[in-house]
């Protein structure tokens, strides 16, 4: 490296972008040294925690000291915002959805091939512990080859803020938490979809998705059952996950959960228990030699962090870890799940980006 | 009543069979007086219980002190086996699912009919004690009005039995289980189905289904997922129901669970939780006063149970509780169901037989 430091404003002062400024603090290559936002509250914001002040995106755009934008603003302004900050020749950081049609992401990727520049989104539950965990398990087949994953988030506050809200900005459930349940999938399971069956949710009278639950089937067998709730009271485990030879359940964010594996060799058959009006087999506990309850395997780091790769990525030391291909694949699933929770539908004939997850 | 007992013979003395003799062994009105099965086995097991063994089926239906044929055989016979019984002048009792294709229904309820005699369906688990408290929920909303009903029962123990595993017999989950969840839903929800979208799993390698996820949607805007797996070592809630006020799940067939409502009034928005490698507010809990948790609600006794109801029907003092339109919706509705899973479609041009649901 030939800089000690890099130098990053942070464009859009809001929740997102003085959570980033928190998570920069102690970073060792990168220093927050200003934010820029249209809301005067947010200005006065930045001024309180130590940050300068820019007055227009111009005036960041040509301050020759600023290496970074990190992009952090409501999603249908990600574009104008990256394109004209990598031909103003800044590396670039998004949040995410990185925009809200897969479009708008082609042209970003245009201006920072001919710009030379880093254009890197904000994809940060890749590094979720949660996550990790049910990637672990399928990755080393821990519950032998799984085939089915069920990935939720439900809360129970609805939608969040103001913007949020709005179509026009890219609101909805499966835009702001969507995109993290299903770039996590796609970056665990290395086949091509092959079908989507979407359901979003309007029950709470808004204009945008609060909620959705989306049926995925890949080349490969797996299929999967997506869900993001705002209407939930009580929750669902995080991670629910089938193998050929178990069951993974990660209940929450602090990781609790357990495995149950079948046992291997003669075990006595399960005996039926009464259930409701009647007997069952089927449904019965298998017998106490026949499974195995085990803890959930701890995550070692295996990756750079984000920022890390952020770093090593303009040094030109690594590949991006969130590849812009990976983030346009999932912008391609995100618009298949609106055309088929539109019309409908199964959706089967549509083309995903090649890909090294295709 | 002119008679103080009915007798009864039961046709296939399997499992279900002698599990009706156990069932109506204390009942007032209803004696089992014999049992036919093709085993020798099962003959056997017949004179141990007590059950006088017949010859043949017509040796069952020329007995003129039969009232009543129980038919407890693999599904595949259920039809010559009921129309043959009400051509006799029996009246009938038949294990579910009532038939593999519901046009072999319209033939056994056309045999009733013109011989003037009850044919009537085990759907036994419209009155499990689970399915009961939701029903009660739903009809009170003690959630408010409910708009997303999930149902699932989850086994690690593979299909069960011989003749399960095979098509020709009427094998599969959604014959075997999925008829219980569905005309479970069906009894609950009063309102025209619009659409259905299934995947059935077949991990397990037999040419039947080992489970399935089915995605209904009503007309009156309720929206379903029913679930039955075999292969699940850990089980997700036997219910999970979501209304405008509030979510209530059941675990499991000792109706352990709880409710979750909202408050109303003034209520401390929900503060922002570290999740993963995020903060969110959307999936945060609420704040402790914004819900209230409450115990299930007990079920109370408010409609006769099957056999009370059987007697009462051929006493011409009842409608069945089980009335055969119903149980031919469901049927319909597996057969949608199989189209949507071979096709990979949502079907939504179909009729569902009209009754009092629609």
């Amino acid at each position: 490296m030939t800089k000690k430091n890099y130098l990053l404003v942070i464009v859009g002062y809001g929740g997102m972008g003085s959570y980033h400024a928190k998570l920069l603090k102690d970073n060792q290559n990168i220093e927050v040294v200003g934010t820029y936002d249209i809301s005067e509250d947010r200005r006065t914001a930045s001024l309180a925690d130590g940050y300068k002040v820019y007055e227009s995106l111009s005036a960041v755009l040509s301050d020759d000291i600023v290496d970074f934008v990190l992009i952090a603003t409501p999603n249908d302004v990600h574009k104008e915002i990256a394109i004209a900050a990598l031909n103003a020749g800044k590396d670039v950081i998004c949040e995410k959805p990185v925009t809200i049609y897969s479009e708008e992401l082609l042209e970003i990727m245009e201006a920072a091939k001919i710009n030379d520049r880093a254009f890197i989104v904000h994809q940060n539950r890749r590094w979720d512990e949660d996550f990790l965990t049910m990637k672990k398990i399928y990755d080393e087949q821990i519950i032998g080859e799984v085939f089915h994953i069920e990935s939720r988030v439900q809360g129970a506050n609805g939608i969040p803020g103001d913007w949020r809200h709005l179509k026009e900005y890219g609101g909805g459930m499966l835009l702001d938490w969507g995109v993290h349940l299903l770039d996590q999938l796609l970056f665990m399971v290395d086949s091509k979809i092959t079908s989507v069956f979407a359901n979003l949710s309007y029950i709470l009278g808004d204009e945008v998705d609060d909620g959705f639950q989306v049926f995925i089937t890949f080349e490969n067998g797996i299929t999967s059952l997506i869900e993001v709730g705002t209407t939930n009271f009580i929750q669902l485990p995080r991670w629910y996950t089938k193998g050929t030879k178990g069951t993974a359940v990660i209940n929450d964010w602090d990781i609790n959960g357990k495995i149950v594996t079948q046992n291997l060799g003669e075990v006595e058959a399960p005996k039926p228990i009464k259930a409701g009006q009647g007997l069952t087999k089927t449904m019965a506990p298998p017998s106490e030699k026949a499974v195995s309850t085990s803890d959930l395997p701890k995550v070692e780091k295996t990756m750079e962090s984000f920022y890390e790769n952020v770093v090593s990525v303009v040094a030109g030391n690594a590949e991006p870890i969130v590849k812009n291909e990976e983030v346009l694949r999932v912008l391609r699933l995100m618009e298949t799940i609106f055309k088929s929770a539109e019309t409908n539908q199964v959706i089967k004939d549509f083309d995903l980006v090649p890909s090294k997850l295709n």
